[in-house]
């Protein structure tokens, strides 16, 4: 199977970070990923159609967010690219969430 | 002339927070409003038509960044709204406009 597209490092752009943040589904799938990382598709609590969530995954991987491999029986496991968003776009992730944090309720286990 | 509408600062949303500044032009408005506040819609040095721009200028108030204030001649003062932005959402703008500057080019004087 061929390995998934991700954006190098360098060439992320601020906008597209902004716009994958900017919805309360992949917000939720990145708080989810601070919480606890590597985690595959099935996992996140999101109540979505598969397809929506699959959309949703690939629009924060495009964006540079998230790193997805292909595990056994074609799951997907989900990491934040934390280090290099940290140091490509300092303080920006943690300030980010940090907000959403402040405005929303804790999420529910899962 | 009807003021226009102003969201209040509590009722301000992360998502349209981040939305509106996912989009190069309004982040444009954004940065030009940190070097100097209380700018006229029309020196803001962006190529857009006057339509185009004044969309841009909408979701930037709507989402509550900015305010817009009608003044002689009905133009529209724009200032930014720091203090009720970094109140709700601390360090949240000055850690997105330092990303944009960290890889974009300085904006040219106006």
């Amino acid at each position: 199977m061929k390995p998934l597209h991700h954006p190098r490092a360098e060439d992320l752009s601020i906008y597209a970070v902004l716009h994958a943040l900017a919805e309360p589904a992949r917000m939720t799938i990145v708080r989810r990923l601070v919480e606890a990382d590597g985690k595959p598709c099935g996992t996140f609590g999101i109540n979505l159609s598969k397809s929506t969530l699959s959309a949703h995954f690939k629009v924060l991987r495009e964006a540079g967010i998230i790193r997805q491999e292909v595990a056994a029986g074609n799951s997907r496991v989900n990491t934040l690219r934390r280090e290099e968003l940290d140091a490509r776009f300092p303080g920006l992730l943690d300030s980010i969430v940090h907000a959403v944090e402040q405005s929303e309720p804790a999420l529910p286990p899962v």
